[in-house]
């Protein structure tokens, strides 16, 4: 894909320190894209807890059915992902792929199958050679480095036009842990959750079932309050694991005190990656904040503001750099959810635009307008029934979105 | 706007004769459009039976709202439209716009204002200029003719690049009868019901209860059964008025047998204006017929086709004639209803290709590659799991979309 890098991307690919029990090796394995890495292990000191929230969608590919069960186990060694082909769609040759590169894996370091997580990004309904994968298995387990965040970030890659990674620091009791994350996806992105890899890894020692509730939390202000196009994938995987490698004391459940700061640095970092994820959106010219309260509650609000998040006319009059609020007003009506068309109010670029169900008097559009021709636009809407609040985010929709989506697969 | 007539459009305007009880004007108000007409008067003989489906929206329009209200009395002497602004979020001042013009028709017609239905569309958000409606009231009630049918459908468009109207004949007890409607839209199109607009008239005698079960039947196989955006409008209106004037014989409920020719002939009418709005998609240039079977209801079935017409990808995939079945797998395990990921089966232009959960045996794309190149396109999917069926419509997502939504108001 020719496709220039984003002008929503950030400044370049942060600085990830290595992190104590893990290690990273990417490799060209030519499963669809020539001369890239295309499969990325990463590789977990033993006694790793794990944690995973994955697609919804009702026909979920092959590897999410393993990581869904594998996640019973809560204990993870490695993680494969290739790039080029989503292994979806496929019948038994995909379950059989999975198997086959589970198994590979599992005997070159030495672990159970269910220890380790496969996820599988870009063209659903074509067989995956896996054969090109495990015959790269023992190479890549050779190339194990405990360096290489920035490698991984590039192998998963699909129509993304830059590689994306976070990194944060919190204390557990004083003892200083670090979290490290890489994400893809740049289409196919909505709750829950798009064609969205994301791989998150702690030295924290954390329990396999507080683990899973800590980002259960996290996906939900993260992962799950951004879309790109409303639709979603049938591979999204987003995976938490903790080597236990830092000498901090014992963590219980996800409300322990102790996680205070590692539960603030964990939702940053899922957040950070998201919007990474909306500023690579397909097309994207414009990155889009909403901000909805006033609701009957959190997924009231979360609810309206996807609604806005997913209209194409929204999405278009931003791309028009039109402060269309009439748009908005729209696709508040048809979230569902109770609202009172009387008392609604909108601001964008924080000016007022509307109250108590109208425009206000004396309306200026021109600061409004200006506020459009940004890169970050700011939408806030209240809908005077309750006290609910959320935010979501999202992109513009441009002649870009067409240009990739009507020409993707030739 | 000058954008050329959708390449999806009929020849021509059918010829619809004229319906005993009903006359119509139209006149150039100059609302919002210079230089052509923007208002609409149909008027009905006394006895006329009235029926309605409006939009679900929650923040639903000053004329919705009136109609809902008015819907009660199940009696109908006129309709007033305009175009260019839809008197949407504008507080009191649109309700005080609704009830000046019902008042002026009322009076020019001696009726009460319960018999008197209004319908706005265009601009969300401006204060309707009333005066300007009110003002023609009166020179409107004087132009009243009983073959403007045409005329009318003219007067109600807004982005609309064609007239949309359609005639069926129909017998009660041996007594023929006559149905006309028009019918405006073609963005913000969605259940239910998007900014669509369309009025519907017969000469049969019909109780109102019994007209209104009609129309919702009726309702749901078309107008509910389409889609160009996934956006609903604040303004979707259908009515349905029946002027008495046929001299057939009385007929009792909606499933009277009487009325069997009757109700297939409102069906297929009302299918028809539907599919003339989705054939004026903005920057539609394939139209695409969505069929479901094997779902677990018809419910089931109709909203895993909603899913398949409102996914982005899928719609820029048609608009690059890509026959990607990929998108549309992804778009059934999406819409949240039962699917048997491994029996699901695909057609696209009549040819196999998915059976059983995957790709055909030796699949020739070619055929297919070539039936996406046509200005009709077929989907059918079987989900698997049941009995039930829909078909739903839709056009395909492009360039000329972005152009004309990203700039409308300018």
């Amino acid at each position: 894909m020719a496709v220039p890098r984003s002008p929503l991307a950030p400044d370049g690919f942060p600085k990830l320190p290595p992190l104590a029990g893990v290690r990273i090796a990417t490799r060209a394995c030519g499963v669809r894209y020539k001369g890239r890495t295309d499969v990325c292990l990463m590789a977990f000191a033993p006694g790793t807890a794990a944690a995973g929230v994955l697609t919804r969608s009702l026909t979920a590919s092959a590897p999410v059915l393993w990581c869904r069960k594998a996640l019973k186990g809560r204990r993870a060694r490695a993680v494969l992902v290739n790039s080029g082909n989503a292994n979806a769609f496929t019948g038994r040759a995909g379950v059989a792929a999975v198997v086959h590169t589970v198994e590979a894996v599992a005997t070159a370091l030495d672990c159970r199958p269910s220890e380790v997580f496969v996820a599988s990004t870009g063209v659903i309904g074509e067989p995956l050679p896996d054969e090109r994968i495990t015959a790269e298995v023992g190479a890549l387990t050779r190339a194990l480095f405990d360096d290489a965040w920035q490698t991984a970030a590039e192998a998963i890659m699909t129509t993304d036009t830059y590689p994306k990674g976070a990194t944060r620091r919190a204390e557990i009791g004083g003892v200083p842990v670090t979290l490290n994350g890489i994400a893809k996806g740049s289409g196919m992105i909505a709750p829950d959750m798009a064609t969205m890899l994301a791989f998150v890894a702690t030295d924290a020692k954390i329990p396999g079932a507080t683990l899973q509730a800590l980002l259960e939390r996290g996906a939900k202000r993260s992962f799950n309050a951004i879309t790109v196009d409303g639709d979603t994938s049938t591979s999204d995987t987003l995976l938490l694991c903790a080597t236990g490698q830092a000498a901090h004391r014992r963590v219980s459940d996800a409300g322990d005190p102790l996680l205070k700061g590692f539960r603030a640095a964990l939702e940053d970092l899922l957040i950070d990656l998201a919007q990474q994820v909306v500023r690579d959106g397909e097309g994207a010219q414009k990155f889009v904040t909403i901000t909805v309260g006033g609701a009957a509650s959190a997924r009231a609000a979360r609810r309206i503001g996807l609604a806005i998040a997913n209209s194409p006319l929204v999405k278009t009059a931003i791309a028009g750099q039109d402060p269309n609020w009439g748009r908005i007003v729209m696709a508040v009506g048809k979230a569902g959810e109770k609202a009172d068309r009387d008392r609604l109010a909108i601001r964008i670029g924080g000016l007022e635009v509307a109250r108590d169900g109208q425009v206000v008097p004396g309306y200026d559009e021109a600061p409004v307008a200006r506020h459009m021709t940004g890169r970050d636009i700011e939408i806030e809407v209240d809908v005077g029934v309750g006290r609910g609040r959320a935010t979501v985010w999202t992109c513009d929709l441009t002649h870009g979105y067409i240009d990739i989506n009507a020409d993707y697969r030739s």
